[in-house]
């Protein structure tokens, strides 16, 4: 069982879910959890949702907070007593076997970057979204967000991270690699696209050419990479079509009376659907590539994703995948 | 009342819907149509869809047609007999109004470019999608795939371009003009954005900074610029969603018995809720900037969506808006 560490002072409602989260992975998978923040509300929150001694969680302080709204280098140069810089230390210390935040996103990878370092050969690491596709087995797509303004050299290495997840932790027998692009044949795209798709071809993994925006949920492909400006635009876009999609939905429904009966009888099938496209089953973003492990949460993380968060980086962290990137980009180098 | 040339030989199912499209513009709306095809299969469908001799429809001959495999360069200097030259050839002579088109999006910018050249001051036309929104208002996004690797001059210009078209054709008295990046505050995003900032700042329009993906749809701009690669990618990623999350919902309906009586109940909340997310309903993403009228459909429209193109078109014509662009253009030039 692993240990992993939570930042209990990251997501909008903290530490409420993380608190949630930590219980429901110590209960249902056994793993340590060492929850980082204020120790006085977070234990508090503890004995409120029913904290039993004998479940492994330990509570360790953090005096300062990173908040939403703190510029992220900033804030990584400057609060170094926050929960975020105390989960990293854990896990540089080997304290901890990874950790886990639902705070700022940007301070999050500065930190991760700064205290863990970056596994050898990597030269940029990716922040790694892992979402839900209509055949069922989730894809990765990165970056999506770390780095914007990317070289080709970039994305080839964050398809070589890409694929090692897909195979390692999520257990892909052998990983499609498609390049997000706006055409299928080779010459469309961009400069980027274009300048990437040889390295793409030498990388030695099943790369099955350029997928377009439509394919980014069909399953087409299990890893996509992309510039990290498209892949936030891509994301947040997603998130916001899901939300916009809902409650046109419930709008409609709520319109008529049968609308409401209608809604009524098939709550079970909402439930469901909801479920499926639920980014939450997963937990969270690995920022592969840095030297431990870390996935960061959407801030608005419940306790259910914080849980998954914690199944994900434990999964990870037993899947020696950051040696695996390190010797694959070693062998790639020496071919290239 | 206009007259459009419509290339009756473009869509996936052509010329059936293209027939519906015109039959059910001119009887709604009035516009004469002009059908560019095969002049016997289009007069065969338009028997068959029961034509009648008083509305003010015409037939144009075509001897070549433009499939979605042909090279869009090469059959734009090569097809020139093609019902897409036609339809452009009938703008650029001043006996159309403006065209439209359901065929190869490449091949049809292409030959617009070429047969009715650019609106003087213009050095990039734009492909611009048209969206539904929460708000009901709709969102021009531009552009959407004719223009990769831009340089902030053209951001401007798009900007300029997509808030005449909002203000002339579209009717928002004010329309705010949102910047496609990855964070609210200015300085985030990539060189591109960064760079287009202080262009948009003094083009004298309703500059609201930047936007994320998650509010493209969301009606906090009426316009939203960006580079084509990232629009194009941002067009098919949310056709593709929607397309997934109605199939999902399908499914998950059609698993018990329940949620299909639910389903049945609910049916016209599910009409009105496919209305409300349905492209067709404004039929056609226009290319901006281009000397006349030129409106490219999705290559699966129904008839529905090539009446609606028809009379985007014809408002758009009616616009003036080309002169406005050349105008606003010239002032800014001077002004810069």
């Amino acid at each position: 069982m692993a240990t992993i560490a939570v930042d209990a002072m990251g997501g909008d409602k903290a530490p409420v879910p993380e608190v949630e989260g930590a219980l429901k992975a110590a209960r249902e998978f056994g793993h340590s959890v060492v929850l980082v923040g204020d120790s006085e509300s977070v234990r508090r929150e503890l004995e409120k949702q029913g904290y039993a001694r004998d479940l492994p969680i330990e509570v360790v302080h953090a005096s300062e907070r990173i908040t939403m709204d703190d510029h992220a280098a900033k804030a990584a140069r400057g609060k170094k007593g926050s929960s975020m810089h105390l989960c990293a230390r854990l896990v540089a210390d080997g304290k901890a076997d990874g950790f886990i935040s639902a705070g700022n996103t940007g301070a999050c990878m500065a930190i991760a970057k700064m205290i863990l370092g970056k596994v050898p050969g990597v030269d940029r690491p990716a922040l790694s979204g892992v979402f839900p596709t209509m055949k069922g087995t989730p894809v990765v797509v990165l970056d999506v967000g770390a780095n914007v303004d990317c070289e080709p050299q970039m994305i080839a290495q964050f398809a070589l991270m890409g694929e090692i997840y897909s195979r390692c932790v999520l257990k892909v027998t052998r990983p499609r690699v498609g390049l997000l692009s706006i055409g299928e044949e080779e010459h469309k795209g961009n400069a980027l696209t274009r300048d990437s798709t040889p390295l793409l071809k030498d990388l030695g993994v099943e790369f099955i050419g350029n997928v377009e925006g439509r394919d980014l949920f069909s399953g087409l492909a299990d890893v996509i990479v992309c510039d990290g400006f498209v892949g936030n635009v891509a994301l947040k876009l997603s998130e916001g079509l899901v939300e916009m999609i809902r409650s046109m939905l419930r709008e409609s429904l709520e319109s008529s009376l049968a609308g409401k009966i209608g809604y009524a009888l098939s709550r079970s099938a909402y439930a469901d659907f909801k479920k499926r496209l639920d980014y939450s089953e997963i937990g969270g973003a690995p920022l592969l590539g840095v030297k431990g492990v870390c996935i960061i949460c959407h801030g608005r993380s419940d306790g259910h994703a914080i849980k998954n968060a914690i199944r994900s980086a434990a999964e990870y962290a037993s899947s020696n995948m950051n040696q695996r990137i390190e010797e694959e980009l070693r062998e790639f180098a020496q071919a290239g």
